[in-house]
């Protein structure tokens, strides 16, 4: 029954929704907006969105979004919420907006008072847990999702169809749905996702700060480092515009790991000399052996 | 002139020179040896080290490195000390003894008094800038060293032709042989690789502590977790018994770096709600820029 796909924000996962949809078969329409005009074009040629619905004169994302049973908002979480906001008052109660945010807690209660009532629109709040390092519609995939989870929390009142079937969608986009309340999703991503971000970021910046102002000590560091270092900075390469929305939107689940882990680590700099340090190591075996099996 | 190499310690590192050395052509003998019977048998049976020399009864480690032109010494870095100063002063002056330790300035000034003077065996440090999370012997291969760096430090006295040939069969494993002090190296290992293992390591014990006592929860942070909890945590498998002696005889640097990050998390954590986090993010994507290009 889902007709019409609208996706606002067409950049890295934007897009790769689009290229996703249309890998798994849909068939209706997909209509896309970004408030880059150039980010846009290239999501049209790599066949991620279609061209703009027939009744639209210029780029308009109210028209997109008016015109489409599933409204996918794809941006920084800050934009989502405004897009939440500024929709609400002007779809009907058919309609389903959905998003990939990192952050639920702060959205849903931004989108509460708009949605899921009586004659209101619906919100589906989801959150797949993919990413590139890199954002940008160039680094789009179909298949992007696969073999990955989408989280889903469920809202109030009544469900329609849409919610269902787009649901049957990111399945058949090759992603695991997994349902989970916006506290436990606030809670896990920041402990799964959010913190290994930060840590990332630290790790890169801290050695940019130490080896970065000398090209010939950096012009070291790139011969002499390994996998390990390429991949335990390999996140520094994220956006400030995209992560400064979920730090600022998430920061006191985000505050609490960060914290814990400042601890381990003050705990193995004043154990390198002693048994303790057995400890932390064991323990990482561990939840490596429960993670990967 | 290279002959005949004896390698100590046929765990990962051990067997992998040896299935590196044999897939660069190396058409000498390989003596192999290890503490545990099993290790040795499987090195021998993936073709990583050959039979043992004919004059040998029973496997020992002291009959191989005096028949060896190469003794390879391949195991953690205490182990790598103990054999330096065993084999010193019953080594000839034609013999090299080489290894993979992954700290140096430690186990040059042990190795100072019975290498490299007149009529003494050469000690040639080196250090392969690869490795696995998982240690032994299965996990051997003979590609391991290729498009890595191999650093070996200049050390004083006369260098034989050995040491010259050797560096040509690393670059034949396909190498990047690269040259520096101990000093800079283990300043520079502290941070582009002790570093980022203490870093997995703490980031899984600390998620350990936090989920690992509830199977419910650990079951819901695998059905979650994506790409950059598995990378950021993969070092984490690493095993204790290795990393104890690199801990132990660089701690000095490895503190240095540690607080480093410490520090930068501090302030990160500070500011997930300023615009100061955004000085963090573009130092670390300046970082990541120079590193991969």
């Amino acid at each position: 029954v889902i007709r019409r796909v609208a996706i606002l924000g067409t950049g890295l996962m934007g897009a790769s929704v689009g290229l996703a949809l249309r890998r798994a078969g849909f068939a209706g329409s997909i209509f896309g907006w970004d408030r880059s005009a150039k980010a846009l074009l290239q999501a049209r040629e790599m066949g991620a969105v279609d061209a703009p619905p027939p009744e639209m004169e210029a780029d308009d994302p109210f028209i997109c979004a008016m015109a489409a049973d599933v409204i996918v908002l794809a941006g920084p979480v800050f934009s989502i919420a405004e897009w939440l906001e500024q929709l609400g008052p002007v779809l009907g109660p058919g309609q389903v907006v959905t998003d990939v945010g990192s952050v639920k807690g702060w959205l849903m209660e931004r989108a509460a008072a708009v949605y899921n009532g009586p004659g209101q629109p619906r919100y589906l709040p989801g959150h797949p847990m993919v990413g590139k390092e890199q954002s940008g519609t160039a680094g789009a995939e179909g298949s992007l999702f696969e073999g990955g989870a989408w989280l889903f929390l469920p809202v109030g009142g009544e469900a329609g169809e849409h919610e269902a079937e787009w649901q049957e969608w990111v399945r058949r986009m090759g992603a695991r749905v997994v349902e989970m309340g916006a506290e436990e999703h606030d809670r896990l991503c920041a402990a799964v996702s959010h913190l290994p971000q930060m840590v990332g970021t630290a790790l890169a910046s801290m050695l940019a700060e130490r080896f970065g102002q000398n090209p010939a000590e950096m012009e070291r560091v790139r011969a002499v480092g390994g996998r390990a270092l390429r991949e335990m900075t390999r996140l520094g390469a994220s956006p400030y515009s995209m992560w400064r929305d979920i730090a600022h939107t998430n920061a006191g689940e985000i505050e609490r790991v960060l914290l814990a882990l400042e601890q381990e680590l003050a705990h193995i700099r004043e154990n390198l000399r002693t048994g303790e340090l057995r400890r932390s190591f064991e323990e990482a075996n561990v939840f490596r052996r429960g993670l990967v099996g």
